[in-house]
């Protein structure tokens, strides 16, 4: 029996700004048998996030930070080719935090197992992953949606923000969504049903909010941070709620990050801005999975993946996340199902 | 009859940064009769809040810039007399939006009758006005706070400040105060039983918090912005919220005022950052009352206020509200009671 390698991706400096490739080695190991406890999975998809930008970092933060010479943190999902594990048997289909690499041998914690016949396995790391549970709990529980609302979104054709404007439309308010290119925003206006979307990289963001929220923002779900938070801030209707999701122009900044410099419009519109992490919601779990699997079923909800083949190419996929090269969810395809 | 004359101070030009004298006119006009359904206020005291530098401000914000030529609007408190209003009688005391002069004629509204034997005139601009309201809805509506939390409060010497720390003690907090200069650090802990004091002119506020709050910050509830609002967020515990009360760092800034750049502690830390107005909590206000002349009276909680004799000296009055020239509430009396 000819011995089975698992090839990897290890952090093997601190990046400056954007990493590079030499941010990354790739390693092979051979592919061991499960110790007593643990079980081992062969990885088909990978899922790229923008937060593992911030896994790279040293300091203080919501998790520690990947150590050099660690295989790359990552959500994954695959299957399991063997077990010694009493709650995960050969043939199931799983999806948790198997970093970068072929296989991986788990004991468990944070893995969930996924339904194959509900959806097919990318969908399972994006909208029916923490992709859309991101979106659910951060639209409905941190900022309190209403009907009739007015919600903006930012990196409104990524992953998360792809599914808040969908989910503010099968809620009955108005989704505006801000995204980058001409094909975005025809995007979400013509395929995901956004009321109106606006190019950042064209438009006047502040001037288009004016025209696309007339009576202000309600609830502006933040992806990325600087100058277009600043400009949802300057739009705020009363009470309105900022949802910090994340901060994608600030990822990859060198220097000090850029505040918002219009953060008083919070006490001018008695308005607040909350940040969460999705993790926290983990017990209300199945409740997201039964109301997107339920919208996707029914068509109101639309996912969408930018799948990338192999390994090798990491360091450039990554970038995607930052570079604006990608629609909807970016995966990296490892293995066959 | 000697004709009766009301000195005013009215805004003459839009101050850039700090105000000047060349910003104000002073002005004086016949005191006439009351119309019908109004009265006629002789002043006492008047209130000075940092807000007013807002007002002065061209531009969107949560009430309407003070117009060039109109007499400069504050807060005062003052006696009825003279009266066409069936509300209000002759040697009624009543507190309101008066202006900035010796005598005002009022319709009634947003004005309260004030109780002078439950407090003297001063303590209900104070600790009884708006002043306490803002502390008593800031920390304990806005901020929820919680039993055995650790609150920190920047402009602790200041009148909101000063009250904010003394509720957090009386509700089984911990207080943790930031001020500018020795003598303000000993008088947050040796008069007002703060816990801890941090002089942000001499300290490493950084350190200081870290030290002062070891389990981190659970309400910060801010007056100054800027460097000081970053140093709390770095600080913050998990589930920490921010309470938006002021900015006076950023008052007088010429150029773009400076944001927080470390906002994303918000979502680390799961934490919120809220904005409101103590107007919004007119309909509780009773309910404030209460229980602020409760503390007061049973001496858990101390009124301080620094009063300058005169209208002449306004411009200068008004910038110790900036330059850290006084303890506790700033009042101007222009009568006599």
């Amino acid at each position: 029996m000819s011995m089975t390698m698992n090839r990897q991706v290890r952090l093997a400096a601190r990046p400056v700004g954007l990493c590079t490739r030499n941010d990354w080695s790739f390693t092979q190991e051979p592919v061991g048998e499960p110790a007593a406890g643990n079980f081992l999975v062969k990885i088909v998809y990978i899922s790229l996030d923008p937060a593992m930008r911030g896994w790279l970092n040293e300091g203080r933060s919501y998790i520690a930070p990947v150590a050099i010479g660690e295989v790359m943190r990552a959500l994954a999902i695959g299957r399991v080719t063997a077990s010694q594990h009493p709650g995960f048997a050969i043939g199931e289909v799983v999806s948790g935090p198997f970093g970068v690499q072929e296989y991986a041998a788990s004991d468990g914690k944070h893995v969930v197992k996924v339904d194959p016949d509900l959806a097919p396995l990318p969908v399972h790391l994006s909208v029916l992953g923490m992709t859309g549970k991101t979106a659910y709990f951060g639209l409905l529980e941190v900022g309190r949606l209403q009907p009739g609302e007015t919600v903006v979104v930012s990196a409104a054709a990524g992953a998360v923000g792809s599914v808040v404007g969908q989910i503010a439309r099968i809620k009955g308010c108005r989704a505006v969504g801000i995204a980058g290119g001409a094909e975005k925003c025809r995007y979400l206006i013509d395929e995901l049903g956004f009321d109106a979307a606006i190019d950042y990289k064209t438009e006047d963001v502040r001037a288009a909010l004016k025209e696309h929220c007339p009576n202000g923002i309600d609830v502006y779900f933040d992806n990325v941070g600087g100058a277009i938070l600043e400009a949802a801030l300057a739009r705020l209707a009363r009470g309105a709620r900022i949802v910090i999701c994340g901060a994608i122009s600030q990822y990859n900044v060198t220097g000090p990050q850029k505040g918002p410099s219009n953060y008083m419009a919070l006490l001018v519109n008695r308005a607040s801005m909350r940040g969460f992490l999705v993790g926290d919601y983990a017990a209300r779990s199945d409740e997201a999975t039964q109301a997107l699997a339920g919208w996707l079923a029914d068509g109101a909800l639309k996912s969408r993946e930018h799948i990338v083949e192999g390994l090798e190419g990491f360091p450039e996929t990554m970038n995607k996340l930052f570079n604006g090269e990608h629609l909807g969810k970016l995966l990296i395809k490892v293995g066959d199902e």
